[in-house]
């Protein structure tokens, strides 16, 4: 097992080249919010605008539209049972982030099926919050893609079938090689499993632990794995940015707020770029 | 009596333990807004939001659901017209408030009558504005669990019959005591009866005096009272805070808006919590 | 003719007495805002909400509650279309401002009307905008209430038939007298036309020549009038401090947005209250 | 062909005249945004008030008028779908902006078509994005206006036909004296084309490189113009402030989101306006 330190963020954050346009920052789909939750995928799509995905376009139920676009013009929205549109778009994109808020009833489920049957072996999926308990609840069939699942303790037992006082490394590192993917598996110091290593995040803080933290998370797991070529790095460097940004703001918050995290990321990447 | 001082600050806001998770702060649902007070809701979530409770559900008319949504992404939503879900969002809840912006009719009453035949004893039953002006009109009989009154005076004449002018200790504590819950009678200096006493909130300023105060005091004590073990100590430290933080704004303003104190919440709390 | 001064603003606003509430403080029913102009009786509110008024109302078309309501949960909404509940709430309003955004059709006349028959002697009504054009387009009779009128130059010579070329003091002052209210001619520098007196007012920024100023004003002027004892100062002091607001902006923006100004007036009135 | 400078901001941005109103600073009419791309329309009009123009008004799908009001009540706003609507406030405005997020489909067109029939030889019509992609495929005629073209290199192959390898300075000036206006040619150094000259903008960040930014500049084109009487001095001085601006963003960010652009307009136009 590593520990990871702010060298992840050196390795994986380059510095831009000149001659580049918003092509070369990939684009990012994000699937997810329903009339209940649509916090969710707002706060997700904030991350991947902030961390400078070149394109984003969120999935949604379009009873989420208005409030997303009043918080973040800089997002495209579209319908996400729109079948057509929906497998459009998630073709073209580079990362597809697929849960937050998407809920879990028969429409969740019809969104997802489509999500996993169009994506691609190049293309990046992100499975996160509701996406995961629909895969563990009904035994989807994953698709062939580049994945990442982001569950926390309770999500990873649905998926994984390992009770939450059994989450050892060693099990969760023989699930893993079955999902063939990166878990992210969030937890007051989350441990992400990679077909080389497991990593410990030694960021973050007990003032992160309010809901739309991990919306925030998979957002911007989905805005560093579109622009940066290395997926693994591109996942660790997420992880520890998220909670290094809380542990600053916590140095003078007593609780820090997920739409707090995204804002700083600007300053921060640049703060923390190649040299 | 006893005036409140600083140290009710220190005795409640306890330094959140390492190993926790949003569960560990409780669950908060807020239920009211309709057509016309949806601010109120509004307000009174981001006060619950600001103060770190783990899970925020606003239980309000759908037409507040994208204003609620567009300042405000970390809170889920949910139309209290429906009263199945109504039902399983409260009986969920560690602390429910209800009442901001709710409304006297039908539909209010509806909506106040399945909050209170759903809470159970351990609950933290949060009663404010409208919901207070139903029960009194209405003569509603009161649920089984620990109840949270925040009347301002006219609100408390017409729930205690006790008018303004005779709105005195002696007579403020027998009411209370039928009410056998704790009452936060709103003035320009708030007293707080609980079995044990009654306290002076020596805080406060004339630039407070604005609507929508009360809202925010309202899901301030939502927010304290779900993560913050004892119950009267959470009110208290509550009431104290939200006047504490608009007298640091009234140095520098003539008017001090609820919205400004929420946003003074994090930072507040990180400054006086337990040493 | 007398040129204002920093002293109308210490004669005016007073300091807050310790034991008063929201209500000290006045209602303001601000109506206007079609779905054309909806941003228009947006501004207004939020200078009546932001000059420390104790209670607002917006009386709008539907299309305009969720976006007031996403920049200022502090107001409170109801449909301009529903004539018993214009009737209700603007009967119990301490000021009213009609016109901001209301348009100039069959609906925008049958508001104004209502509003027009429904305020009483006592309440101060301030005419802006479109309801100066109806005024004068359709010859509306004014109703009996402490009359302000805010027009531009265009719009006086609408209602008072003297054409800009001609605005004077001593025409304009003819036909004030017939109005038989206060009239703040709006221009790079602003008259105000009294039963007293001439007042020009020194400050003001060609920085300001942008849409929505004369909205914020008329909210202003709402929001003074509302809680300061004095109609006269309170009309004067609401024209003075908008644009020594705009005034101060100005030596760092090229252009100055009607919501900068009305963020800037908690800050503003403390610094000039009476000492 | 010569490289802009600074200087191009001082000989552009007048110092505002005293005496002035906001009819003195220009009517900018901003036309696009279905409802997929509705973030695109708002991002041009924050980018037009922003830069001063005195009146806006955005006429685009009603899906997206609730956002954008939300973000920016100094817009005015219509449905671009009522021909007679849009004709008359096209006639009425300084400056028409068309193309940011209009879509490319049978209602996009007949919006672009509308607008085209409408403008007359002394508006200024700034045509961008979904318009410039419809120009091109549907072979419209262009109309009597002074034009102003602002396509990113692909745009600027299907408009030009001039493949992006050979988008040589010989080839685009000759193509752009057919169009007989002035084209503004996006890229990580952005050149313009007009009957004087070619000249390469020196300013500008791979921080830029994300959704919105064209739309950006698109709105700031339309306020520049709209207010400074020399076309080409105004798109110049634009198309340098936009760039310039993220350059000092970039000074501390890895990514410059388009609206922080605008928030800085004010600011940076005091700073360098002419002295």
């Amino acid at each position: 097992m590593q520990t990871l330190s702010e060298q992840i963020l050196r390795n994986t954050i380059r510095i831009r080249p000149e001659n580049s346009h918003k092509g070369t920052y990939g684009r990012v789909c994000l699937v997810g919010g329903n009339a209940q939750y649509g916090g969710a995928i707002m706060m997700a799509t904030e991350a991947a605008v902030y961390s400078g995905a070149g394109l984003n376009t969120t999935l949604t139920d379009p009873a989420n539209f208005v409030s997303l676009h009043s918080r973040l013009p800089e997002a495209m929205v579209a319908d996400f049972h729109d079948e057509h549109q929906l497998e459009s778009l998630v073709a073209a994109a580079t990362t597809v982030v697929v849960g937050p808020g998407l809920g879990t009833d028969a429409d969740s489920l019809a969104v997802l099926e489509t999500v996993f049957k169009t994506v691609s072996p190049n293309q990046i999926l992100v499975i996160d919050g509701s996406a995961i308990t629909l895969v563990a609840d009904k035994s989807l069939s994953l698709p062939n893609a580049r994945l990442v699942f982001t569950p926390h303790e309770m999500e990873w037992q649905r998926l994984s079938g390992i009770t939450i006082t059994d989450q050892t490394d060693a099990h969760n590192t023989q699930v893993r090689e079955q999902l063939n993917g990166i878990v992210v598996l969030k937890s007051h110091h989350t441990r992400i499993y990679t077909a080389d290593d497991v990593y410990l995040n030694p960021t973050g803080t007990p003032a992160q632990a309010t809901g739309g933290m991990g919306d925030t998370l998979a957002g911007m797991v989905g805005g560093f794995t579109a622009q940066f070529a290395d997926l693994e790095n591109a996942v660790l460097a997420a992880v520890y940015a998220h909670s290094a940004i809380a542990d600053e703001l916590a140095a003078t918050q007593y609780v820090v707020l997920p739409t707090q995290i995204m804002h700083e990321l600007p300053r921060f990447m640049h703060d923390h770029q190649a040299q």
